[in-house]
């Protein structure tokens, strides 16, 4: 059997970073003898275009038939009057593929501290484990009405139990600490993800629990970052401190993320948008893609060998300063995946 | 009839900073014949001590009476296991004054870059208005059961218009520009919130406003926090983000806010926590609560001339480094609200 890969290719920057990630793909593949078999499927704003909806049915199918998906940033403003919206479609790919746990290194490595916005850092490599299929994005009631509205934050401790696994078990490979990160001295979600996190962390005796209130949280992200290996929280709260955690790296443009259910596929994407100021320019950063690539290929593929050297040539092309301007080069996505592969 | 000042003195180091900000109004107030009264009543944790409650009621009573309240931090690990917590009353004043709009503002003066963890900033100086007695913080229904939980996000129309308000009025004494910060490609409330906001705002023709979701805002606070003037959100995404906006400070300990209704008494308060860690060993930094001293007066006694005063003395005292250790000084906190008297 093949190892299927769907693939969907996004909107305004989103197809050019994902030719560059492929063209990464092929190379490594030929390389390394990884056999695979792409398959492009409609999604997001183009898929409005041409089916009427951001996620097809045959894009689904098609999906749960991967082992893995390739996704680049989808949206923009061409689709803001639309009656679906693109983003419609990301948070219904998470639930049908019921994708609930939400994966993103924060990485500040001694090479990419220069890209960085804080003054003095010590090296920072945490990932944020952040629950994707529930909270406050899908309970209900959520209503509007002419003189109110409201929304529902709701949690099942079956929900709590296997994205804290999936946190824990991160913690096992790496530095042996989860922080929850919550807001339990207000709310009863938060008091409940206490008393389940606490429950499952039993099952983990070598990793060590602490907890983090979400607005002290987002202070400690900024002053000491370093002091994070897995942080683990509800969904809303992961959207907004995986982007603070993002924006202290100084270099969104080459930031992987993944989420992953209790089946395949696993789905792989950039953490940013799809820069439409940027789009058809050709200098869009093609290392975000190309690192969702390299993930892809350590976790779905179990090819930690082609992850190792997809990491070092883009390493080698970072020190030899063959960046985008977003990172303050002068190069364009083709030349930067050209030197990737070169490197390979 | 004399201004009347409710003084709730706080938990840890909260008493010891009380007494700064108290000292300094008392010098100013002398100096420019400004009359007051100042009753101290029970709050927080040494009123669950004394009273078995976070907020007794003739603190109500006695803050009711007011014209303002000076308010230090609360709580700790002494009532960590307290059937009633000292943040509980925190919300409970909250309500109890109906004060529904907390401003908080975030200032990095070429004086006080030297600070800040971001490495090139130019000078930053915006507000938060955070809506403080509606949303998940007080929505109901609030459950917690065996297997789940959940909470109730929920705003009226009125709760809405009336913080909007204040934000808008803000923004016409600084630069004209309010950001609405949201989630509203995923929450009812959030979209509801632009309704309403949009609406408002025409009765403010000569204030611009833009929009943010929360998660591009928390990275917008950390690449480009000069671009904002007004930040108005709701109870929960204020809370997370004001605290990342004092962070990149780098001095939190010199931030005062003000949480206000629409009638009397307005509340100031530092907005750090209590540091049991420092408390006792008189180095805390006085500069929050004086800070929040000098905001009274400009604000609830219309003595801007006193606040000026006060925020030259201040400057000054910052000048000649005479500052607590953190911000990189020698010296406690006696010392430099003898120093910040002085300069009066
Ligand atoms: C587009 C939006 C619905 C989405 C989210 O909030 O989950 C995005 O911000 C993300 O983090 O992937
Ligand atoms: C202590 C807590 C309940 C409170 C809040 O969340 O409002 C605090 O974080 C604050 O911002 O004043």
């Amino acid at each position: 059997m093949p190892n299927k890969i769907t693939v969907l290719t996004g909107d305004y920057i989103g197809p050019e970073i994902m030719a560059a990630g492929l063209r990464v793909l092929e190379a490594v593949s030929k390389a390394g003898h990884f056999e695979y078999e792409a398959t492009t499927m409609p999604f997001g704003g183009h898929a409005i275009d041409e089916c009427g909806e951001p996620l097809p049915q045959r894009t689904i199918d098609e999906c749960k038939n991967s082992d893995a998906v390739l996704l680049s940033a989808i949206g923009g403003p061409k689709w803001d009057a639309a009656p679906k919206r693109p983003e419609q479609g990301l948070l219904a790919i998470r639930q049908a593929l019921n994708l609930f746990a939400n994966i993103r290194p924060t990485e500040i490595s001694p090479a990419m501290m220069q890209y960085s916005p804080l003054k003095k850092i010590e090296p920072v490599n945490f990932v944020i484990v952040r629950e994707l299929t529930s909270g406050i994005y899908f309970g209900t009631p959520r209503e509007q009405h002419a003189d109110y509205a409201l929304d529902t934050m709701r949690y099942t401790k079956a929900e709590i139990e296997r994205v804290s696994r999936v946190a824990f078990q991160m913690a096992q490979h790496r530095n042996h600490r989860v922080t929850l990160v919550d807001k339990s001295n207000v709310l009863a979600t938060s008091k409940f993800w206490r008393v389940v996190v606490d429950e499952v962390a039993k099952d983990y005796p070598d990793v060590e629990l602490n907890y983090s209130y979400v607005d002290a949280a987002s202070m400690k992200i900024i002053s000491s970052p370093e002091q994070f290996d897995v942080i683990l929280t509800e969904n809303l709260f992961g959207d907004i401190l995986s982007d603070e955690a993002a924006q202290i790296t100084g270099s969104l443009g080459t930031i992987p993320s993944m989420s992953t259910g209790d089946q395949k596929p696993v789905l792989y994407e950039p953490i940013h948008g799809s820069a439409p100021d940027i789009a058809g320019q050709g200098i869009a950063n093609p290392f975000s893609m190309i690192n969702s690539v390299k993930m892809m290929l350590a976790h779905s593929f179990d090819r930690a060998d082609l992850a190792e050297r997809i990491g070092k040539a883009v390493d080698q092309v970072v020190a030899d300063n063959i960046v985008t301007p977003d990172l303050g080069g002068k190069y364009g996505t083709k030349e930067v995946t050209d030197a990737v592969i070169k490197n390979l």
